[in-house]
C-alpha cells in the first residue's frame, strides 16, 4: 500500500522512481501555453484568500460542483462570498475522487502550502484559514508563486489588439521569468460572428493603424501586429477551432466574402469555410517567416448551453468534445503551406482521444528533416489532461512517432496555482518509461540515454524548439 | 494464481475485496433498465429446462455461435430441439474465452445453480441436467430467480400502446418486487417506417381513445398513455437512436410532414429528421413534467443483414456499433429543453465506444445543480457490457466527470439469469477503487468515504435518482 | 528487472511463458498478406549490406529519420551510400525507444543475426559490418531468410495485369515454400485516377487478350487473369480503400459512367462512388465463386504531402490515418453480397483503432455458420502493427466477437527481416492470455485448451481457413 501522494506518487517502479528524482524532478517550467492574465504578473497580484485564488474563474471546478448538485449561485455567481464558494467545493472534493481535479487539488495544497491534509468539510475551514493567511505574504503574490515553481517562461495567450503593455513592463523591468505573448486571433477568423466581427475589424484597425476595408488591409493590420508581438518576445502563434479549413479559393472570392461580412450581411457555410481557409494561411505563413510555432487546439464545440451563456458568458464550464472529421482537410491545409515551403514548426492539440491516432500519424507526413520533431502531437489538452488522457497521448506519440523529440507539458491554466500539473505529467512520463525498463520492453543499459530523454520532454526540448530570446 | 471466479474474482488487491465484500456484494439490485417480458413475471413463468432458458431469445450467444461455424437451425431455428441447441453453445463456450459470455456463463452457473464446473462438451449433459432439475423447481421461477438475485426493482421496456396488465396485476397482487414500465416510444418516432407507421398511429388511436388525424392529436393520444404509464408507477422514458435529431422546424412544417406520412408518401431525409426532433422533443417535455428520467440508447445500426432479417425478425443478433457524428445535434438537443427550462433527468447511452470521451464532458453541459448527477453518462451498453468496457466507461466518467454521482448498473437482458451482471460490475468497480487506493492514487485515510462511494454506485444513487414510488 | 528481449520477452507471467514457449515458439510461419517482392525469391537475392536491407524502402524507418531531423537524402535520397543511411538510422534509433521500430530492430538483430547488442551510433559500425558479412552468406539470402524463420506460406500483392512469373518459377522449381500471388485490382477500381486509369485499361487488355470498350469487357479481363491468378495459387483478393461503397446503380448507369471516363471526362463522386461500388461488388462475387478470402484495408488517406509524392512517389511515408464514417457502407455492401448468397470470407482491417468495435461487432452481422470465423477482424494493421495496436485489437475481438477462431498475424512488410513481427505478437497474444489466467479471468484447468487456442492463433487457424493448396 503506497501512502497517498507521497514523494514517490505515481511512480510503480524503482525505475521510475529515479528516472523521476534524479532526472524530471529538479527541472524548471517553460510554460508554453497558457491564459495566466499578465496583468496579474505586472502587478504582482496578492490573493485575498483561497477560494478566490481557486474559483474566481475556474470552469473545471465550476463543472464539477455543478454534477454535484451546487448551485450556479456558488460557481459563477455574484452574491455568494469567497468562503461560502470555497465551502461548497470543500463539499465537492471528495465526490471527485478519481478526477484529476481531486489529484490537482492535494498537489497543489501539498506543494504550494505543505499542506498535507485531505480537504473536506471537516477540514475546509481550516485550510481555508491556513492558505488564506500564506496568501497574504509576499511568498504567494503572483510572482511568489511563479518563484516557487520554478517556472522560467510563461506564454499567455493575446488576442492581436491586446496592447502587451504588461508583458512590456514587466520586461522593461528585467523580470527574471520571461513572460511572453501568445498570438491568437481566433476574433479575426470569426468572420461568421455576426456584427462582432465588424466591430473587431474597427478595433483592429485603430490599434494598428491600418484602415481596414478590403481583406488586403485586413492582413496588412494583422501583420502590423504580428511584427509588434515578435518585438514583445512572441514565439508562438495559437488557434481554437472546431475543425481544420482547407477550401480552394481566390483572392475575388475572399473579397467578394469579406465585403459582404463586412456589410453586415450573412455568409454561406462555403464562404466562411473559403475566408477561414484563407486567414489561417495567410496567418501560417507569417508565422513560418518569423520562425514561430503555430499551435492549433481543435475538436470542441463551444458555449453549448445557450441559457447558461446569456447568464455567465463564454469559458464558464459549457464546452465539450466535438467529433468532425478533419482528418483529410488538417492534411490539404498542412499540405499546402508545405508546397510553398511556408509550414512553421506546428503544434496539433485534438480535444476528442478518439483522434489520437490519426494525429499522431498525421504528423508524420509533414516531419521534413529541417528540425528534430518539427511537427508536433500536443499534450492531453483540457479534459485529457489528466493521467489516463496523458498517458494515451504519450503512448500514441510512442507507437506511432517519437516519445523523444517531444516538446511536452504546458498548463493552459488560468491560475497560478496550476504548475503541478508539470509534475503531474513528469511523473506520468517517467512512470511509464520505468514501467518499459522493469518489464525488459526497454534495455537497463540504456538508462543515461533515457534519464536524457526525460530531461528532453521535461524541459529541454521545449527551450530548444521554441527558441525564446 | 488465483482461482477461476473464486469469491475474490476480479478483485486484484486487498482494498478491492474489502470494498466489494464489505460494501458492494450485500446490497440488492435495482434494474433500472431491462428487456425481461413482464408475463412471465406475472404468471410466474417455469422453465422448462437449461436450454431453454439460454437459448430461447439470446442474441448474445447465438452471434456466438454463428461465429463458431454452428448453423443457424442451432440459433434462430425452431425445429432443432433445447438440448441440441444447448449442446451446440456447449462445444462454443470453450470457443467464447475472454468474451463476457465465458464470465456470464460461470458466473450464472455458480451464483444461481450453485455449479462450480467448466461447461463444455465433456461436462454438458451433467450440468444441462443438473440445471433442469433446478428449473423445474419452485426457488427456480422467474420470481423465485428474482428473489435469489435480490432484486427490489425492475423496469422493463415497453410500448406505449401495451396493455400494462401484468404490471397492474403485479401491483395489484402486492408482489415485493417492484415492476414497472417504462416508456419506449420508438415506434411514434419512426416515421420512417412505411405502412408500419399509420398501422401504429391507428393502433394508437385506438388505444388511447384519441383520433389521430393531425400531428397535435399523436401527442394528446402520446400524453394520455404517458398518463396512464406514470399511473402504473413508470419513471423513465426510454429510445433506441441511431443518431440524435435537433433541426429547426415550425408547427406547420411538423402538420406537413406527418399529413405526407399519414398519406403514405414518401418523405425526404430532412422531413425525418425534422419530425424525430419535434416528436422526441415533445416526448422530452412530457418526461419533464412529470419528473422521470429520459434515456437515450444511440448508436446502433439495426438489421444489417437483410437475409436474416426476413428470416428472423429484429433482435435476433444483427446489429452492430454506428459512427455518426452526433456532438452537435446531442447538444443542440439538449439545450433546447434546458434553454425552455424543460430538461429531465437523463441518461446517454453510447454504443461506440469512441464516444465515450464526448459524453463524459457533453454531460457536463447540462448540469445545473438542481440534482446531483442530473445528466448521466450510462453504464456501458450491449457490446459494451463487458470487461474492457465497463472500465472504459467508468474511466471516462471519472476524468472527465463524477464516478461518485453515476446511478450504475443495469442489465438491459432479456434473461431472468443475467442478474450476475451487476456483481460482474460491482467487482470491476471495487477493483479499480482498489488499485487506486493502493497505488497511492486514492486516500487509505477515505475508505469510509469510499466504502459510501461504492455503495451509492452499486445501489444507493439509483435508488435515490429516479424516485420509484 | 526483466532483462531486455530476453527468451521471455513480454511475458509477464508462468503462464503466458508456458503458452508462448510450449504453443506458439515452434510454430512455423504462414504470411498471408505482405508485399515481398516475388523476384527476390526467385532470384534468391543477395543483400550487399544491412543498410540495402534496413533502408531501402522501409517507409517507417524513414517516417522515424525524418521525425528525428534526418535530412531526406538519407532516407529516399539516391546519392547518399548504403553505409552513411545505415548511420543515420543507428543515429536514431536510440529516439525511437518506444516505437515498434525499437524492438523490430533488436528482435531482427538476435532472431537473425544473433546479436544483442543496443543498436547506437557507438556500436553502428560493428553491428553493419557483422551483420554485411553475414549477408552476403547464403544463410542469409532472401530464401535463406525464409528457411531461418520457418516461413510456410507467402502470400504477395500483385496486380491483376502481373505476369505471375516468379510465383510460377518457384513453383516449377518446387520451392518448398509456397509463394503464391494475391488478387489486387485497385488499379481497376481508381477510377478517379485521371488518364493512369485508361492507362491502366490498356494494359489490361493487353495481359488479358479481352479488348475493353464496356464495362462488361472490364469485368471480362478481369475473370480471365482472376483464374490465371487462382491457376497460380492464388487463394486471397486485397483492396486499399479510403472507406467502403455501396451506391445502387443499374448496369446502364455503370456503363455511362465508365465511358465518361474512358473518354477522359472527369466525373462526379457520386458517379465515382457508384462505379466503385459495381467494381468492388462484381469482383467480391468472382472471390466468392473460387472459395476466396476477401481482405479490405480501410481508412487511410494517402499521398498526403504534395510536395514529397512528386519527389519520392507513392508508399515513401506520407499515408496516415483517416477519420471517414464507414459503418452503414460497409453494412450494405456486405449486406448485398449475403442476400445474394456470395460473401466470400472476408478479413476487414482498419487503420484507425477508433473502429475497432465497429468493426469488431460488424463481422458478427454477417457469420453465418458456414465457416467458424467466416468474416474476420484484421489483425492491427500499419501503423498500428505494435504492442498497443495489437492488444486493442486482440481485446476488442475477444469482447465482441471470438478470439478463438482469429486467423491471427501477417507480416503486411516489404522486408525478408520482418518475420520476427509473428513472434512479436505471439507473444502479445501469449502474454494477455497468461494474465487472464494467473488473475483468476480464465481457468488454470483448461490450460490444454488454451494451449490449443494459441496454436489456432498462431499457425492451425490460417492454415484451415485459407486453404492453400
Amino acid at each position: 500500500m503506497k501512502g497517498f501522494m507521497d514523494d514517490d506518487f505515481g511512480l510503480q517502479t524503482q525505475t521510475a522512481c529515479r528516472l523521476y528524482h534524479d532526472h524530471a524532478a529538479k527541472l524548471p517550467i517553460i510554460d508554453y501555453h497558457c491564459h495566466l492574465n499578465p496583468e496579474h504578473i505586472a502587478n504582482d497580484r496578492q490573493f485575498d484568500n483561497l477560494g478566490q485564488l481557486w474559483l474566481e474563474g475556474d470552469h473545471y471546478k465550476w463543472r464539477a460542483m455543478r454534477a454535484n448538485g451546487i448551485p450556479e449561485r456558488y460557481c459563477t455567481g455574484k452574491d455568494a462570498s469567497d468562503w461560502e464558494k470555497f465551502e461548497k467545493w470543500a463539499e465537492t472534493v471528495p465526490y471527485t475522487m478519481r478526477n484529476p481535479l481531486y489529484h490537482w487539488t492535494h498537489l497543489e495544497l501539498k506543494t504550494a502550502f505543505g499542506i498535507r491534509k485531505i480537504l473536506k468539510p471537516e477540514t475546509a475551514r481550516e485550510i481555508y484559514e491556513e492558505c488564506t493567511a500564506k496568501l497574504r505574504t509576499r511568498e504567494f503574490s503572483a510572482r511568489g508563486l511563479l518563484k516557487k515553481y520554478r517556472v522560467e517562461v510563461v506564454c499567455t495567450t493575446d488576442d492581436p489588439v491586446d496592447s502587451l503593455e504588461h508583458h512590456l513592463a514587466l520586461q522593461n523591468e528585467g523580470f527574471p521569468v520571461k513572460v511572453l505573448p501568445t498570438w491568437r486571433p481566433d476574433r479575426a477568423v470569426a468572420i461568421d460572428a455576426g456584427t462582432g466581427f465588424r466591430a473587431y475589424l474597427d478595433r483592429l484597425s485603430e490599434v494598428s493603424g491600418v484602415t481596414i476595408r478590403r481583406f488586403p488591409d485586413l492582413l496588412q493590420a494583422l501583420r502590423v501586429r504580428h511584427d509588434f508581438f515578435a518585438s514583445a518576445g512572441c514565439r508562438l502563434s495559437d488557434h481554437g477551432l472546431e475543425t481544420f479549413y482547407a477550401e480552394t479559393y481566390t483572392d475575388n472570392e475572399i473579397e467578394k466574402i469579406f465585403q459582404k461580412a463586412y456589410d453586415g450581411h450573412p455568409l454561406s457555410n462555403e464562404a466562411v469555410r473559403k475566408y477561414k481557409s484563407a486567414l489561417l494561411t495567410e496567418g501560417a505563413k507569417m508565422d513560418w517567416e518569423k520562425g514561430w510555432t503555430q499551435q492549433f487546439h481543435y475538436g470542441v464545440i463551444r458555449n453549448t448551453n445557450s441559457r447558461m451563456f446569456a447568464q455567465a458568458g463564454a469559458d464558464t464550464g459549457f464546452d465539450s468534445i466535438g467529433d468532425c472529421a478533419s482528418a483529410k482537410t488538417l492534411a490539404a491545409f498542412l499540405d499546402r503551406l508545405d508546397a510553398e515551403g511556408k509550414l512553421a514548426k506546428t503544434i496539433i492539440y485534438n480535444l476528442n482521444p478518439a483522434d489520437n491516432a490519426l494525429i499522431a500519424t498525421m504528423i508524420g507526413n509533414f516531419q521534413d528533416g529541417s528540425v528534430a520533431g518539427k511537427i508536433q502531437f500536443g499534450s492531453g489538452w483540457w479534459f485529457l489532461d489528466q493521467q489516463f488522457g496523458i498517458e494515451s497521448q504519450l503512448n500514441a506519440l510512442s507507437m506511432m512517432g517519437l516519445l523523444s523529440r517531444f516538446v511536452g507539458m504546458l498548463t493552459d491554466s488560468r491560475s497560478f496555482l496550476s504548475y503541478p500539473r508539470h509534475e503531474y505529467f513528469r511523473r506520468i512520463l517517467c512512470n511509464l518509461l520505468g514501467n518499459d525498463v522493469e518489464r525488459g520492453l526497454l534495455p537497463e543499459s540504456e538508462l543515461p540515454f533515457l534519464g536524457t530523454l526525460t530531461e528532453g520532454v521535461a524541459y529541454y526540448n521545449a527551450k530548444k524548439y521554441f527558441g525564446f530570446k
